[in-house]
């Protein structure tokens, strides 16, 4: 690529006029099943943006509800689970899930690879420690204090529960490979929750099987949580080629963290979008700055596109961004 | 003192049964505003736990209330702040206080330090970054978005309110030191959203004024935020004796981040209260020998009591800190 290349975490989502028009009156899980409505949803940003990759529109609970966990997604709340897991025989309701169980998710990415032609589709999948925290605490929580009473107390479930979502996410994601995805994220969107210390006792194992279990696929794989500053080392080791950063950590020093090679993405502070051009510009530039002493750097935010984001200062961006690298 | 001194943040309020009790039909700015409440709410946990230190019972945006702005504090929400604020003329209405805006304070702090005796009383108050926060937003918040927007795209609106909210600050904080508080904490306690280069250009200078100005004031001052693994060195350079450092990081490295003159206070993370004892007692004495590193150390959680906390586990843990730390 001539270019460092661009995307954007949830770029295909509420800041753009038209996917809100495309999903209205449309719920948030059926949105994820339905082939035409992921593949047209997921187009929308890499037409207006021109953005130089896709990532499957989808959700972190998209696979567990193929695994049998009665759940919704409310808008305004997140991911609600009706029966939270509290025991061993919580964790053997989650059955193993194969390509048959996500056919929509196969079929969008069959129809998704075809569109983009060259352009690659990132798979998207949540790590074991996120969809954990999900199905222990109810819902989206602050505390985590449930999933970590269970870590800290019952370790034998948790792993037996986190091993079990560990093979549930590398199922989800080899499909997604096997139907033409050219990369995968796996986001661990909570795991700046802890320390370093539990991060690599409690949850690194989990991670690792599911990217160390994607080696053969043969395609990038990215690793991604948010306030990650004290577990980029320990994310480097999980087995990604790419790790993702946000906002609080300046890309060189995270480079240095999680190993020379391997590329970083990020991290434009999503903020930033809300200031004025010259603002964003600035930034920007400062962060190719800091992205060039990696390996490799992907441009992205340190988080996903806020809803409230004006779409043009995305597409500005990305032109901004493929200008500002031409090598 | 012959042993690690210890208390907890949010020592004082729900996790207690009498707390609840003596809340029960009186709202929270109500409680703070009353000295006979103030008084008996502060030396609950001390009575109950044994704690080194009582700290003040007050809420963040007690000065802002004081200081002329229309808000309430929401339960299950937190402050809902009337009229945000947005431009110039709205800091203009953020009066200055004395002592005489804040006598319930002033009486509270005096009645206090008579009852405690020997045992210090610290000083409360949030710093300008996160009253701002409260005060740009209009509420809580999870991304800061419109409070970053007004940081970097009208610097001298945001630097106008972050000096008005210092001078609030200190006037707080040098009200309860006249009437004998032992100590001071000046809560930063979202400053975590931040990148160091942006809290080194948008916020320490405000935060300093608070605490170089206290200078004078002959008590130790402590501050501490959340999620600051990559703030540490900056908030060691704010002008505390003591850095407050949450759970994320070990406190022998914050120890080095924040300068070998400075104490540090924490730093088990407050999930870990609901875990079996034997996960508590060892979790406290690996915080203790990390804090052994440091110049000082004052046993604490790395964030507040969370609700649901046992209380007996707080008052175990008291003398667990006490027993393992007598030198």
């Amino acid at each position: 690529m001539p270019h460092t290349p661009v995307w954007f975490m949830r770029q295909a989502g509420r800041s753009l006029p038209e996917y809100r028009k495309i999903r209205d009156g449309i719920g948030m899980l059926d949105s994820c099943r339905r082939p035409d409505l992921v593949t047209e949803i997921t187009l929308q940003p890499v037409r207006r943006h021109g953005v130089d990759a896709a990532i499957l529109f989808s959700d972190i609970v998209v696979p567990l509800a193929a695994a049998g966990v009665d759940l919704d997604i409310v808008t305004g709340t997140g991911p609600v689970v009706a029966e939270p897991i509290r025991a061993d025989s919580d964790v053997d309701r989650l059955r193993p899930i194969t390509a048959d169980d996500v056919r929509y998710v196969d079929e969008a990415v069959r129809m998704l690879v075809a569109e983009l032609g060259p352009i690659p589709l990132i798979g998207f999948a949540g790590a074991p420690f996120t969809l954990a925290s999900y199905l222990i605490e109810g819902g989206p929580s602050r505390t985590y204090v449930k999933t970590k009473a269970m870590m800290y107390g019952e370790p034998a479930l948790w792993n037996a529960l986190c091993d079990r979502l560990a093979d549930i996410t590398l199922a989800f994601l080899r499909t997604q490979v096997a139907a033409g995805a050219g990369a995968v994220q796996l986001f661990d969107s909570w795991a700046g929750a802890l320390s370093e210390a539990d991060y690599r006792r409690h949850v690194l194992p989990h991670s690792s099987k599911v990217l160390v279990g994607l080696a053969d696929a043969g395609v990038p794989r990215i690793h991604f949580g948010v306030g990650t500053a004290v577990l980029l080392r320990a994310m480097g080791e999980a087995g990604a080629d790419v790790v993702g950063v946000d906002w609080r950590t300046p890309l060189d020093q995270a480079a240095e963290l999680v190993g020379r090679d391997k590329a970083v993405q990020g991290n434009l502070d999503p903020a930033v979008l809300f200031a004025p051009w010259q603002v964003v510009e600035a930034e920007a530039r400062r962060v190719l700055a800091e992205g060039g002493s990696a390996p490799g750097h992907v441009f992205n935010l340190g988080h996903g596109v806020m809803p409230d984001t004006d779409p043009d200062v995305l597409t500005r961006l990305v032109d901004l961004i493929h200008q500002a690298s031409t090598r």
